[in-house]
C-alpha cells in the first residue's frame, strides 16, 4: 500500500511526506524537519486531508520538542500546539492530534526520554490511522458487495467528491477503503471522480491514486453528479469527513452537501467514511457551529496544471471580478445513510454515535 | 444594451458576432458570410447560449440562399438546414428557426424578392429574441422587487448558473434581464455567479457581463451554491433554459438540476427565465426524452485562461484518466417555482405552458 507520511529511513528527526502540491504532474518529496516546516506543509496543503493533518500535527509536537535543545521545553510545546492550531480551522484531527501529542508530553516531562516518548506516540498515532482506515474498508465493503450482489454482475458505480484516498490519511484512506477492498476481491466497480473545484482534488488526487491502483475511474465536472444519479448511473455515493458533529452533521469539501441532496433525491445511499478522530462529540451540530474555511480567492480566479513543461497557472476570470472561496460545507446528518468508521457502521444521530465512540476497537 | 450579433454595416450579406471564445480575456469579433462559417460558429461556440444560436441558425440560412446563386436553390436550402441542425442536438430555438426560415422558404421559392424576404425573415426572427428578452425582464422585474420589499432595504442575492445573459441571446439576456432591469430601478442586488464547470461560462461570460454593467457579483465555485443557501445568503436562483417540455421539465447548463435541489431543500424560489421559443411542446418530458449533448473530453481536462499574454491551456488531469463531459441536465418541473417568459409568468405544468404558448403577446 501506498503511504503519504514517512519517517525517514535511519533519522527519526526527519518526516517525509508526498509534496501533494505537484501531483499528478510530479512526485516530490518534502522534508518536515521542524514544527515551522510541520505548520507549512499544513498550512500550504503539501499535505491535507483531516486525517494527515492530524499526523503530520503530531510529528511536528515530537519535532517542536527534538529542536527546543531543552531550553524551556515547556514552552516550546505550548507554542507548538498553538501554532499548528492556527494553521487550518476545519479538520478537528489536528486539534485532537495536537491536544494528545500535549498531554503525552505534560505525563512525561520529567522523563529522561521524554523525546523518544513523544516520537513513540507520534509513530503510534500515524500507526492508529492506518489501521482505522483498513478496519473502515472492511465495514464498508459488505456496502458495496451487496449492491453488487443485486447488479446481476453488472458493475457497481460509486460516486466521491475531493480526495479521501491515502493521500488524505496515511494508508487506504476513508471513502477509498472499501473501493481499494472490493477491487481487490475482484468486485467490479466504477468510480465517478468529481473534480472538485476549485482545487481538484478530485481531478488531480483521487484519479491518481485510482490510475495507480488499476481502479476503473472518470472524472467530471462538479457539476455532472446529480445528471449521472438522475440517469440511474450512480448506485452510491462515499465521501470523507473534516469534522463530523455529535448529531451525524458531516463538514467535508465544499459541494460534498450538494451531491448529498441529490443522491437524496433519487434515492441513492450516501455514505461517509471517516476514522473515529473526526468525530468532535463537543459541538451539538454542524450547521451553526463548524467553522467553514474561506480561503485565498486566487485558488478560485486561476486554474494550475500542466502546460506540456511544467506546473503553470492561468487566470480564469475576468481581472477584476470579485471571488467567494469557502472550503468546506456542511451535510445534515439527516442526508446521510450511514456512517463508516473503523469500530463499524454508525447511524448519523446523537445517540449512536455517543454508543460508538465509547465502544472499544473490535 | 451591448449586442452579441449584429449585421455589418452596409452589407447585410455578412453577420457579425462576438467571439465568445475569446472572452473575457480578448474582445475579437467573428464574421459569418457562409452557412458554414455559421455551423462552425455554433458548433465551436464562437456563439452559444439558445436563442443566440437560433438567430445565428436563421442568418445562416439566409447566407445558404445568398451564396446558392440560384443553382439549386431548393438543395442548397435544405442543405443547409440539415447542416445547421446538426451542429448542437439540445437547443430547441435551432430546429425552431432553422424549420421556420425553411417554410418562409417555401412560401417564397417562386417570389423573385425570396433573398429579400428570407434576409428580412432572419432580421424579424433578431427583433422577435430581443424584444422578448426585454419583456422577460419586465415579468421577472416584480419577483425581485417584492423580495426587496421583505428585506428591509438590504441587497437582494441572486445565484445564477452558466451564462443567460445577453452573449447567449442578443439583447439584454434572459436570466438576466429582470437583474439588469432592477440594478438600472435602483434595487440593491448582488449576483452569486457559478463559474461552470467545464467551460466557465459563468466566471468568464457572465461576470464580464455583469462588470461592464457594473452590476455587483462574485464569482463562486459550482461547489458553492448549497452552502450560501444553507447560510441564508441566497434569496432566489434565476438561470435561462435551452430547452424546455410540455410539462414543464428544464434542460439547461449541467449543474442546474444540483441547483435546483438545493433551492428546494432551502425553501429558495427557483425561476427559470425563456422565450417562449425555448418550449418544445412536441416532448411530454425532458427527464427521458431531451438529448443530451456529450462534448470533448478537453474541455474537462483542460483548463482555459490568460497566462498573462495569450489564452493559454493547462492539463489539469492526471494524463490517462478518463473523463465524461455531459453539457446539460434536467430539472425536474417539480423543483421550478416559476418560469419567467416574454408573455408572462407560467406554472411549470402542461396546462399553463400550452395556454401560454396559445397567448398573443401583450
Amino acid at each position: 500500500m501506498k503511504a503519504s507520511l514517512w519517517v525517514a529511513e535511519g533519522d527519526r528527526n526527519v518526516v517525509q511526506v508526498i509534496d501533494q502540491r505537484y501531483l499528478p504532474f510530479e512526485t516530490r518529496i518534502f522534508e518536515i524537519r521542524t514544527v515551522d516546516q510541520a505548520c507549512y506543509a499544513i498550512r500550504e496543503m503539501v499535505v491535507r486531508g483531516a486525517p494527515l493533518i492530524g499526523v503530520t500535527a503530531a510529528y511536528g509536537m515530537y519535532l517542536a520538542a527534538f529542536n527546543s535543545n531543552d531550553r524551556n521545553l515547556d514552552g516550546a510545546m505550548v507554542q507548538a500546539e498553538d501554532a499548528l492550531n492556527a494553521t487550518r480551522p476545519t479538520a478537528v484531527n489536528l486539534f485532537r492530534m495536537t491536544r494528545r501529542m500535549a498531554a503525552t508530553y505534560k505525563q512525561n516531562r520529567q522523563n529522561p526520554e521524554v523525546l523518544s516518548v513523544l516520537f513513540l506516540e507520534a509513530e503510534q498515532i500515524r500507526k492508529e490511522e492506518i489501521e482505522a482506515c483498513r478496519l473502515i474498508g472492511e465495514h464498508g465493503l459488505p456496502l458495496i458487495r451487496d449492491i453488487y450482489s443485486g447488479k446481476n454482475g453488472q458493475t457497481v458505480h460509486i460516486l466521491t467528491h475531493c480526495n479521501a484516498g491515502w493521500l488524505a490519511c496515511v494508508e487506504w484512506g476513508t471513502a477509498t477503503a472499501p473501493i481499494y477492498l472490493a477491487h481487490q476481491m475482484g468486485i467490479p466497480i466504477h468510480v465517478w471522480v468529481d473534480e472538485t473545484r476549485p482545487r481538484n482534488q478530485g481531478a488531480r488526487l483521487t484519479a491518481y491514486e485510482l490510475g495507480l491502483a488499476g481502479v476503473p475511474h472518470t472524472i467530471i465536472p462538479d457539476n455532472a453528479g446529480g445528471h449521472l444519479m438522475q440517469k440511474g448511473m450512480v448506485d452510491m455515493v462515499i465521501t470523507g469527513s473534516d469534522r463530523t458533529t455529535r448529531n451525524g452533521d458531516v463538514a467535508n469539501k465544499i459541494g460534498t452537501y450538494l451531491k448529498a441532496v441529490a443522491a437524496a433525491d433519487n434515492g441513492i445511499p450516501f455514505y461517509v467514511a471517516l476514522p473515529s478522530s473526526t468525530f468532535d462529540l463537543e459541538l451539538e451540530n454542524g450547521l451553526d457551529s463548524i467553522p467553514v474555511e474561506e480561503r485565498d480567492p486566487s485558488e478560485v480566479s486561476f486554474a494550475e496544471g500542466w502546460n506540456g513543461e511544467s506546473i503553470s497557472s492561468v487566470r480564469i476570470i475576468p481581472e477584476k471580478s470579485p471571488v467567494a472561496n469557502y472550503g468546506f460545507d456542511i451535510t445534515p446528518a439527516r442526508l446521510v445513510t450511514m456512517l463508516i468508521t473503523e469500530k463499524g457502521l454508525c447511524k448519523p444521530d446523537e445517540k449512536s454515535i455517543v454508543a460508538l465512540i465509547n465502544t472499544d476497537n473490535e
